[in-house]
């Protein structure tokens, strides 16, 4: 099901409607560390997000009937706007879930891209039960955001890109929430290159894969909010938990203000902005790997650049020491 | 002197010392102008400025000479650190003229480089006055930020750059102080394209060039301290002044106002820290050039992304409506 010549036809598929996002070295984490640090930016691909490699994924297989029926999803952040830009493109209407909490900017980015939002109650429970009554009542296809096969083969492609880029990739580090981009990426990566390591990381808040490595099966975390808000999920899936357990070095854990020390560490020093869910490998590579990479190729994956400018100045406010870099 | 076999000399000699940084499509900017726009992302080149290629350019065809008795510049900008890297990577000695106004941050970047910094009064006269004097008294070559053939060369590498990462360029945005840049990229990609635009783009406060092409030949401008506050050449060079004339469809003046709105355009949009300098073709492109790009391939060149996470903090706040977009 996910051998490596269903990730390259989904490849072959998605080629071409994505962006292939610049590979940028670090001079600074580099310097750090004593290794060879690339950054995988994907903050430029399209919606600023890596959602829409997901989103191509999860939609092209069932395209016909999505395009006759509609799609629904769950999802108050990236996946919202990243299956919503994809919709549209393919012609294929979109309806989002989102909490009645979710931030207005969030809202609106979703609707200027065509979706209808529907809300529900603030319960990840909830929203779930709402996305499966649409499903029933209104015949719409479901787009899980990462436990689904196509969506996770959608993601595939930045492992094909990194490897592309950089052959002799020794070690990658992925953001992690449900486990899409993780288990895509690994099975790639481990599948072509076996000798590379694949980390996910996730916060101490919210360390559910890692948490579910270790009970062997997929767990329910305890979990507190995060300041990287889009890493929301409080248990893998099963078919990301089940890559995961096969291709994943390890999941390492990150602080809260480790997170927000790397989302100023990147605009300072690498001049990007990076919200904070998508630079928390950074925080991984600075407090882990430090002696263990020495003289490696290293890959943080960036997944995204959609924070506020407003909320970036806030968050630059809380990171010392500022403007002296670390 | 400045044909295009001599500057395909001079890139074969620089190519692979610096980096070719990634052109990135900017969906904000095609969208308010109905254009394709590329951004040339140069905050991502060696030192987080496009100086590194003025630098190799100057220094490599007196490099016998300059590891004997070292080199001597006036900046206290990117050219600076520009020179200061490059020396270091090339064994050359370099020192560093600069004001005795010039900030902290930016005389330490240069020593942490392994520049010797020498400070003179606060005047740019005397600047020129205190190179020539080391010069004179302790032989070391000066290489000119702007005004000298090889480092007009070595700028070309971006213009060979960009017509490699899109062949169609139609129209080419250039931020412009002294113009070395502006002449080396205008010199090759008019040589190799004649139908491609090549602009300049300063300030009001800083019209040097503009001015200087109204007059017909390298002329003081009357002129205020810029909020981009790299472009501070009050009179362009005898050399880029000739290739600007030349070469260079026109020079584009842009407000205070408009620069700073663009250094946060580009942060809310574009995911990219760019300093006030680098970022004005994005305020020339809006202001000036929004109905005659219509369909066309447009690059805006981002000469770099060297300021301080507080200034540009400071600058959000300024740039109004900040989070909202334009």
């Amino acid at each position: 099901m996910f051998d490596l010549k269903s990730f390259e036809a989904t490849r072959a598929e998605v080629h071409g409607r994505i962006r292939a996002t610049p590979l940028v070295y670090s001079d600074s984490l580099s310097a750090l560390t004593e290794s060879q640090v690339y950054l995988k930016v994907e903050s430029f691909q399209l919606t600023h997000s890596f959602k829409v490699r997901a989103a191509y994924g999860g939609l092209l297989p069932r395209l016909e009937e999505a395009r006759r029926r509609g799609a629904v999803t769950g999802s108050s952040g990236n996946f919202a706007q990243g299956l919503a830009y994809v919709g549209r493109e393919l012609g294929v209407p979109v309806t989002v879930v989102m909490l009645e909490r979710s931030a207005r900017v969030k809202v609106e980015a979703a609707r200027r891209l065509g979706a209808e939002i529907v809300f529900c109650p603030n319960d990840f429970a909830q929203r779930t039960a709402t996305v499966e009554r649409i499903h029933r009542e209104q015949g719409k296809v479901i787009v899980h955001s990462f436990d689904d096969e196509g969506t996770i083969r959608g993601n595939g492609t930045l492992g094909f890109e990194l490897l592309e880029q950089l052959p002799e990739l020794d070690v990658a580090l992925v953001p992690t929430s449900g486990g899409g981009l993780l288990a895509g990426v690994a099975a790639v990566v481990k599948q072509v290159r076996p000798q590379a390591r694949v980390y996910g990381v996730q916060p101490e808040f919210m360390p559910s894969m890692r948490v579910s490595l270790e009970k062997g099966e997929p767990t329910y975390a305890e979990t507190k909010p995060s300041v990287a808000d889009g890493l929301v999920a409080a248990c893998p899936g099963r078919l990301t938990f089940a890559l995961a357990k096969r291709y994943v070095e390890d999941v390492l854990l990150v602080s809260e203000e480790e997170i927000v020390q790397s989302v100023a560490h990147l605009l300072e020093h690498d001049k990007l902005v990076i919200e904070p869910s998508g630079a928390v490998g950074v925080a991984a590579l600075l407090r882990h790997l430090r002696p263990r990479v020495r003289g490696q190729k290293v890959v943080v994956v960036l997944t995204g650049g959609n924070v506020e400018p407003a909320r970036l100045v806030e968050l630059l406010g809380q990171a010392a020491p500022v403007g002296r870099g670390k």
